[in-house]
């Protein structure tokens, strides 16, 4: 099969090098708005091609792959939807999907109802702390979960083609609803990197901010590895899923409101019911977070 | 030296067998509340010999370390006054100093001034996701920070002779005030321990929590990684601090209200500012915490 990459990073760089071991896909052409990162990805044999355009990457393509930020899909199914095969495949490693199924929706139905029927939503749960194709690897995904989040639309045989190719790349797949997937993983993804963000920048703007740093130990360390992340790709997901981010941020404040009262009025139970909770449940989980 | 261990837990523990590989402690008596706990540390041969007394145990010790829960720290002063023989060293390794320092002021000088004198106050910057003695490690402190918070009545003697033992155990050495530790410590350590166990208690409440914890990736698992520590040592450290870990929470509520505000508003700009200064900050400090 001939593969479309549309961005060249972290996660499409390693799904391509992922296909090209298993067999799936035999030649690569790349596409990036930043031509260095497609540069690199040529250098590291990640792509073979490099196309001058979306549109032309994706022409002669049987899958297409849109790794790009989520705030560009819109942009980038606008600039592909005329060019797309009629018989290729499309999918998408977002970290949200509502907004990219609609977005989706609107561009792919304004050329051909059929492509959008052939798009199947995705995202991998698979990360590095380091972005960037040169940290690209094709074990990244193995053992990891594809979450699919097909609509009414959707090509049966179209998503079980998709999902075959994670398979191939090592992972384990799970089917979900895309309103479930955004309010899901508004809760353990999105807020989590919020939380995180707004813990380093308020330690990063006290005039002791630096003295700070120096003497944060290991559970700092884990607790802001997240902060690292790249501030526009997390921009754009808080953007995309602001209704399902906003919501969980509301319930989670509320729990903030509690626990200031319990630590002001020093309500030791209070405080240690929670704490209580949070460890029984982090715990019974550990298992199943170190095997990964 | 002649070590008096009250408190057979990790920490406690890890300095007893670091002290002991660097010659500087020979015999080392333990007390704990749980007798299970000085059972496997005589097991491991952390403990030479148990007392039947937090009192008993300090009576022949030339080196006291008091490495109990905070919220134990004052009954455990009370305890031992009368019994801390007049050339004996004493130190703690709570996590938060003021109380500590208040609890020992009042109750070691209701017997004799000269013992507050020789308590130095410290904390160790050292840490594991699993308490309790059977973890305990003497390589624990190598290259971690030690922070001795002695206050004007504190014998400069004995303070250098603490830190001494530190620098033995593998430690580097920082001296702060008591007061600035508990607001550095409040915003690296205290605040992030209760804001993950804030978020693991939330979706635990969830109707379909289980379902998110299974959809969780690493980026959760490190970020509430802390939220898998005590409960009931947490509670103490927050209710020991709650003067400047309720200020903290205060001031990172309000960041949060702002970042409600940008969410539900769908403010680009604002939300990309707080991520970018979280993002560049992290990323200058990975290197100083990958050393660790």
């Amino acid at each position: 099969m001939k593969l479309a990459l549309i961005g060249a990073g972290l996660i499409g760089g390693s799904a391509a090098m992922a296909w090209r071991r298993a067999g799936v896909v035999s030649e690569v052409i790349g596409f990036d708005c930043d031509a260095a990162a497609t540069a690199r990805a040529q250098e590291r044999g990640v792509i073979d091609r490099v196309a001058t355009s979306a549109a032309e990457a994706v022409r002669t393509a049987d899958l297409i792959l849109l790794a790009v930020p989520v705030g560009a899909m819109r942009a980038t199914f606008a600039a592909i939807a005329s060019a797309i095969p009629a018989h290729a495949l499309v999918t998408d490693v977002g970290s949200t999907k509502r907004s990219v199924i609609d977005a989706a929706r609107d561009e792919l139905n304004a050329h051909s109802s059929s492509s959008f029927r052939r798009f199947i939503p995705g995202h991998p749960i698979a990360g590095r702390e380091r972005p960037g194709i040169e940290h690209a690897d094709g074990a990244l995904f193995e053992g990891k979960l594809f979450v699919s989040t097909p609509v009414a639309d959707t090509n049966a045989q179209a998503l079980a083609r998709i999902e075959a190719l994670w398979v191939a790349a090592g992972a384990r797949i799970a089917r979900m609803d895309p309103d479930e997937h955004d309010r899901v993983f508004a809760a353990v993804s999105h807020l989590p990197h919020l939380l995180a963000f707004a813990l380093v920048a308020r330690i990063a703007s006290a005039p002791d901010g630096e003295r700070k740093l120096g003497l944060a130990g290991a559970g700092f360390r884990d607790f802001t590895r997240i902060a690292a992340a790249s501030p526009e790709m997390w921009r754009d997901i808080s953007l995309a899923n602001r209704a399902a981010l906003g919501e969980e941020l509301r319930g989670y404040r509320r729990l903030l409101d509690e626990l200031q009262r319990a630590v002001d009025a020093g309500d030791a139970a209070a405080i240690e019911a929670i704490f209580d909770l949070a460890s029984r449940t982090r715990r019974s989980h550990a298992k199943a977070f170190d095997a990964e």
